[in-house]
């Protein structure tokens, strides 16, 4: 039975970049993957044709499909919205919610091929690779109560940081069981000297250990683990956090390598459903004019393949693909230097297509 | 009247670099200083002698002190200990919310003969000069409910994220104060595109800017600005932003001048009352091995001149010290390296009284 893969291209420069990814999904048919691809609205765009960052159409197609690619959402255009609930990160964290998307995992690589882009000196990021498991369904994104309300005349906004044992070991697995897959390291992040929340996520990590005995788990305090991946960040394999620290860490971790354009991120559910997509945002300012880059979009294509339709053959001729790309001297705008081929999105999203 | 000035060694490291503060603060007294000195103990000492991380003895001299002068608390001691009260981050954390010390100024400076300590490339990070000034005495690490409870059968933890419109008040004044008397830059970091009392943190902001003409007020999410200062950090002049984010960011901030032995704080309340500590910890494991950098320490002195004490003159003289030890070449072992003259933390102390 043919797989299903739902497009939602989202805003700014979303549609161009999975544009260019749907050309290596499309190559991938010709080479005998078979999915059907469907297409949706979401965030603005979702609200401007329908009023709704997450248009019912579009969650009803997002469960029934095996993944979901998306985009990139928001914009300046969106941002006056008075009601919050309406805005475009709510298509996301809807979406993320609705489909149960609880594990998210972004990988921040440093391709020696772009060692030159990061800010950090080459020493200390070459080589690098660490696998960040973010929380993504729970945690203080989606606690209650929260609002904004009125207390002894004054206004007070308020939100809630909650985690259940059962939330914290179904992530806790996920990222055991990838350190197992790479390293066998595995750092847990929490604030576990103030918060009691965090408290009981280092109890449960803790308790699952020995279930992994080759995974060595270590524990770090958000402030000192923000450092060492400054000081660093070769010390890590994989880090496992709640949904807010993992925000904050992943895009720290993803600007180390100083490509974010180059990142794709994982969402998965218990069935191995999952939405796709790149580290990056919308980059509203560059939207339409052939500067974004596609390949962390793409590259999310190869996540797609690996950890929703178990095809890691193809996966991984996508992500040599790339790599190939990269050799052959070609680079969008963001990742351009001296000595390299500057090439638009569609160029890159062929040229990726070529070297398949 | 002789002003008094309360030194809380702490744990670790603390006695040794409180120790060279004390010997600068003597040479200032030598100056002309009108000073009366204080002990007491805090964190752990406190737990040991008292059975309590902030002895009545301790808060009591620190209500009545004009600024205490703390060197760091915690160790591996203590961290077994079952009754989260009792640890000894929870002097630190009794001492700010009892003195309401609500202001938390964290200078991340770049110490141009500390170049080259930097994990970022030279051009990224020199001439670094960020404020950021931290909220301290609410959101998540004092709201209320908090703790750990079983709901539907298993156990689920709780904190509570809260501002009330005049914490943020308080804090943004502080802010816009210091960035006028800086480079007139200031970003406010939230995340109000998900959490309702960051959009309160945001609108009340934003309600204040018109009182600051002057002041350049930008507003960057979390995630963003973790990003933002490895990507290009010499964009920020102030950046105020609430407890938790603060913790976050600020140490981050500080590992990009790759020197935090060298980074002192302050925190205030309302009526210039403070605290001053190196940002940097305890160190257990290099106590008493005259190993450590007082500087932070004897830089945190020089804050407390400047913000509690009023004597601009004396705090200028002793960062200008700071930097003549520096230019003779002498360093203590986090900061040395090759063709530097690696001296211990008393030296280092003797050697900032000599160039005073
Ligand atoms: C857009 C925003 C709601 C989202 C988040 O905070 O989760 C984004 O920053 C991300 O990390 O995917
Ligand atoms: C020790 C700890 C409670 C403290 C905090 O989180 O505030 C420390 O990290 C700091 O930043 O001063």
């Amino acid at each position: 039975m043919s797989r299903k893969i739902l497009v939602l291209p989202g805003d700014g420069i979303g549609p161009e970049i999975t544009a260019e990814a749907v050309k290596v999904l499309d190559v991938c048919r010709v080479q005998g993957l078979d999915v059907t691809l469907e297409e949706g609205l979401v965030g603005g765009a979702g609200y401007d044709a329908f009023g709704a960052p997450l248009p019912a159409a579009t969650l009803d197609k997002a469960r029934t499909a095996d993944a979901v690619l998306l985009g990139a959402v928001g914009g300046p255009k969106w941002d006056g919205l008075e009601d919050i609930g309406k805005r475009p990160e709510q298509g996301l964290l809807g979406l993320r919610k609705e489909l149960n998307l609880f594990g998210n995992l972004r990988p921040a690589i440093l391709y020696p091929q772009l060692a030159e882009a990061s800010s950090l000196k080459p020493e200390i990021v070459s080589g690098l690779d660490i696998m960040i498991v973010r929380e993504l369904t729970g945690g203080i994104y989606f606690g209650q109560p929260r609002g904004i309300e009125e207390r002894d005349g004054q206004r007070v906004g308020f939100n809630t940081y909650v985690y259940s044992e059962a939330e914290i070991e179904r992530i806790g697995r996920v990222a055991f069981e990838m350190a197992g897959k790479r390293g066998n390291k595995l750092c847990s992040v929490d604030k576990a000297n103030v918060l009691e929340v965090t408290m009981l996520w280092r109890e449960v990590i803790n308790r699952l250990a020995p279930e992994y005995p080759d995974v060595e788990l270590s524990h770090m305090y958000v402030d000192n683990a923000a450092m060492q991946l400054v000081r660093a960040p070769k010390q890590f394999d994989v880090i496992v956090t709640g949904n807010m620290f993992g925000d904050i860490l992943s895009d720290a971790a993803a600007m180390l390598t100083g490509s974010i354009g180059m990142l794709p991120s994982a969402s998965l559910n218990e069935h191995g459903q999952g939405m796709y997509e790149p580290c990056h945002g919308s980059a509203p300012d560059i939207a339409g004019q052939g500067l974004a880059n596609p390949l962390a979009t793409i590259l999310s294509v190869a996540m797609l393949l690996r950890y929703s339709l178990d095809e890691n053959a193809l996966a991984l001729r996508i992500e040599r693909a790339v790599g190939r790309v990269l050799d052959q001297g070609l680079r969008t705008a963001d990742i351009a230097y001296p000595g390299t081929r500057q090439v638009t999105t569609a160029e890159m999203g062929d040229a990726v297509v070529t070297a398949f």
